[in-house]
C-alpha cells in the first residue's frame, strides 16, 4: 500500500530522485541521508509538523527511498509520502528526548542491516534538524563509515523548479497577494498589532478560492517605527502610530510552497529622507528585474540594485534575496545561491527567488520586495501582483 | 544603553543568571555557549524570528551575559534584551549561509579575545539550532579548548517556574481556552479545515483582552478521522465529515510563554469503543493529575494512567507529557523530564507540565489533555478550564 494522492506525479518525483542520485554520485555517495523537513518533503512527499524529533530520509542508488522517524509518525508517514508502507519505518518512544539513547543508534542499525555499515554516507551537517550531537552519535555507531558533509546537496537540486512547482508558487503568490493587501488595508492608527496580525494570518490560511491556505516557515514580521530598524521582529499589542512606518514581511503558502511579498505602510507623512530611498529602492529594483535574466547570475542582479542605490547616495551591501519554494520552519529560503555580490550563481529559466533588497536604516526600515521568475531573454517576472511603492496613508 | 521593557524584572534575571552559573560550576565550566532559542530568551530577553541563523548568548562566571548574532539582528537584541548595548555583538553578513566562512569562526575569535581559547566551554550538542557543522567549525578554530557537551544545562534550571512565569503561563492558559471553544464551536460537517484553522489563529492571536497573542512554537494540529491515526499531521483544505473525530492539539501563547491543550470533536455519533475509550481517559486523567503532586515523581504520573488504562483493556504506553513554559518553534516542550515509565524526575512545586495522554488508535484518535501545575499536598491543578470530554456535535 502506498499514498495515493501525494502532491507531485510519480514522474516529478522520478525526474526529482533522478537527480539527487546524479549528484550523489558526482559526491561519491553510496548513500544519503537526509534530514532537512524540505528536501524530505520535495523527495517523498512526507508532511508533518514532527521535525522536532530526529526523522531523515534515506536515499541509496537505487529503490525507492526510504522514510525514518518516530514511531508514531509512521502513521503521518503512510498518509503522505508516495513510497510503500515498507518503506517507512519508525523508532521506539523511549528513544524521544532520552539521556540515554539515542535516536541515531536506530537509524545505524537499519543502514548496517541494508550494508551499509563501511559506507560513504552523505549527512547535511549544517541543518537544524541534524545536530552535533546526532552527528557524534551516527560516527560512533558506524566506526567503519565514512560519514561526508553533502550539505545542500539535495538543496540545489531544487534550485530550478519544474512547471507543476512554479504552479504551486503561482498559487502561494496570489495569496501573498491577498495577505499584503488584507495589512495595508487594515493598517491604521490605534490598530493593535497583534489584531492585524490576527487579520493576516487569517487572510493566508483561508487562501484564494479552491487554494487553501498553508503555514508559512517564518512568521509575520511586522514591525514599526525603531523596531523596524531590527530585522526579525515579530508583533506586540501595541497600537499602531501616526508618524511610523511598518514594514510586512509576509508570504502565502500552497501546500509548503511560497511566494514571499514585502510592502510598507507609513501613517502620515513620511520624511523627505524616505521618500528618496523609495524613489531609489523602486528604481533600483527594477534595475534588478532586468538583470534577472537567465546567463547572467545572481552577483549581477545585487550589482544592480547597489549602483543605483549608490548613484543616490544610499549604501547598502550584504544579503538581497535567496532561492524559494517548498520550505519548513524556520527559513522559507532554500539555502543555495544568494543574491550578493560574492555570489556568481548562473541563473537559468525556472529558478525562483525571494528578491529582497529592504533598507534597515537608523530609525526605520523600508521593505518592498518581489518573488521572481527567471527567463530567457527578457527580465525576471514577479509573480506577485501589488503596487511597488512606500503605502502612504495619512 | 540597554532595553528598558524586558518582559522581566532585573531580579527574575538575575536568578536566572546564578541558578546557571551554579549548575555551569557543578558542570566545570568555564563558559557556556547558548543556542536554545528558548534559553537564550530565558537569559535575555532576546526575542526575534532570526534563529534560522546562527546566534547565542554566552554565558561566563561574571558580568552580562553576551548577546552574539548577526549583525543585522543586533538592532533586535537591542530592543529587547536587558543587557548593555556593549554586550551584543554582531557578525557580518558574509557568513550567512556561506559556504567558504562560517559564523562559529567568528565566535571563536570573541571567546579567544575574552581569553577563553583553552577554556572549557559548554554547548548544547543537542538542539536545533546548534548544528553538526557548527560544532565542527567552532572545534577546529579552538584547537585548545575543551567543547563539553552542556546540552539542557539552561533547560533543567527552567523547570520549576517563578510566580512571574506562571503568572504568564496563566495568560497563555486564558488564550488556549479560547482558541479551542473556537474549535469546538465552529467544527461542523462541510467546513473547510483551513478556515476552521484560521479561525482558530485568528482566536489565538487576538488573544484575550489586554494580553494579546504570540505565535505558539506549534502550528494547530488539527487531523480528522483516519489522519488523527497520525499524531502530528497538519490541516488541509477537506470539509469536515459527518462520522469523523477530529483532534485539535493548540495552545495559547502569552510573550512566548504556552499553555497547550487539545480537545476532541465528534460529529454524529461516536462508536461505543471510542465512547469506552474516552471514559478511560478521562478516569485516566483524573488518577494522574492526582499522582502529579510534590514528592512524587514524572513516572507516578504515567502510571496512574496507564494503570486505569489497563483496567479498561486499553494499552498505551510511551510518552504522555512535558514541561512547557517559554518556547520558540519546532517545540514547545522543554525537552527535559518526560511523563514517561523510565522517567524519575522528582515532581517540585512550580513545575508545569503539559500532560498529554492521547490515545492514537487504528482508526481514529483522542486528545484529551492539560496543562498542569504542580503544587505541595494536592493535585496538580490544570491551569485551562474546559470540560473534559469528547465532544459530541449531531
Amino acid at each position: 500500500m502506498s499514498n495515493s494522492n501525494p502532491p507531485f506525479s510519480t514522474a516529478e518525483y522520478d525526474r526529482r530522485l533522478a537527480k539527487t542520485r546524479t549528484a550523489m554520485e558526482k559526491a561519491g555517495l553510496d548513500v544519503l541521508f537526509v534530514t532537512d523537513p524540505s528536501n524530505q518533503a520535495w523527495l517523498t512527499g512526507y508532511d508533518g509538523w514532527s521535525f522536532y524529533v530526529h526523522q531523515g530520509v534515506i536515499v541509496t542508488m537505487e529503490g525507492e527511498p526510504i522514510w525514518w522517524g518516530r514511531y508514531m509518525d509512521m502513521m503521518g508517514g503512510r498518509r503522505t509520502c508516495w513510497m510503500h508502507h515498507d518503506n517507512i519505518l519508525g523508532y521506539g518512544d523511549h528513544f524521544v528526548q532520552s539521556t540515554e539513547v539515542h535516536p541515531m543508534q536506530d537509524l545505524a542499525q537499519h543502514l548496517t542491516t541494508r550494508g551499509f555499515a563501511d559506507a560513504r554516507i552523505g549527512v547535511e551537517m549544517e541543518n537544524y534538524y541534524y545536530s552535533a550531537k546526532a552527528h557524534a552519535v551516527l560516527g560512533a555507531e558506524l566506526l567503519n563509515a565514512e560519514l561526508v558533509d553533502a550539505t545542500a546537496l539535495v538543496n540545489w537540486q531544487r534550485l530550478v523548479k519544474s512547471e507543476d512547482e512554479i504552479g504551486f508558487i503561482r498559487k502561494a503568490a496570489a495569496i501573498s497577494e491577498k495577505v499584503v493587501e488584507t495589512a495595508i488595508n487594515r493598517a491604521a492608527p490605534g490598530v493593535r498589532k497583534n489584531d492585524l496580525v490576527a487579520d493576516i494570518m487569517h487572510a493566508g490560511i483561508t487562501g484564494v478560492g479552491d487554494d487553501w491556505g498553508d503555514y508559512p516557515a517564518i512568521v509575520p514580521l511586522t514591525p514599526s517605527g525603531l523596531d523596524a530598524t531590527a530585522a526579525h521582529l515579530t508583533w506586540n499589542g501595541a497600537p499602531m502610530r501616526e508618524g511610523e512606518a511598518t514594514f510586512f514581511e509576509l508570504s502565502g503558502c500552497y501546500r509548503r510552497y511560497h511566494a514571499p511579498l514585502c510592502r510598507t505602510v507609513f501613517l502620515g507623512t513620511p520624511s523627505d529622507e524616505m521618500r528618496r530611498a523609495e524613489e531609489a529602492q523602486i528604481e533600483g529594483i527594477t534595475a534588478g528585474l532586468d538583470a534577472a535574466r537567465a546567463g547572467n547570475r545572481t552577483c549581477d542582479i545585487a550589482n544592480a540594485f547597489m549602483q543605483v542605490m549608490a548613484k543616490h547616495g544610499i549604501e547598502r551591501s550584504g544579503r538581497m534575496g535567496y532561492p524559494i519554494g517548498l520550505s519548513y520552519p524556520p527559513d522559507w529560503g532554500e539555502r543555495t545561491a544568494s543574491i550578493r555580490s560574492e555570489d556568481k550563481t548562473m541563473l537559468e529559466p525556472g529558478m525562483v527567488f525571494h528578491f529582497m533588497p529592504a533598507l534597515w536604516m537608523d530609525s526605520w526600515g523600508l521593505e518592498t520586495t518581489e518573488t521572481i521568475l527567471i527567463r530567457e531573454g527578457e527580465p525576471a517576472e514577479p509573480l506577485c501582483n501589488i503596487d511597488r511603492k512606500l503605502f502612504v496613508k495619512s
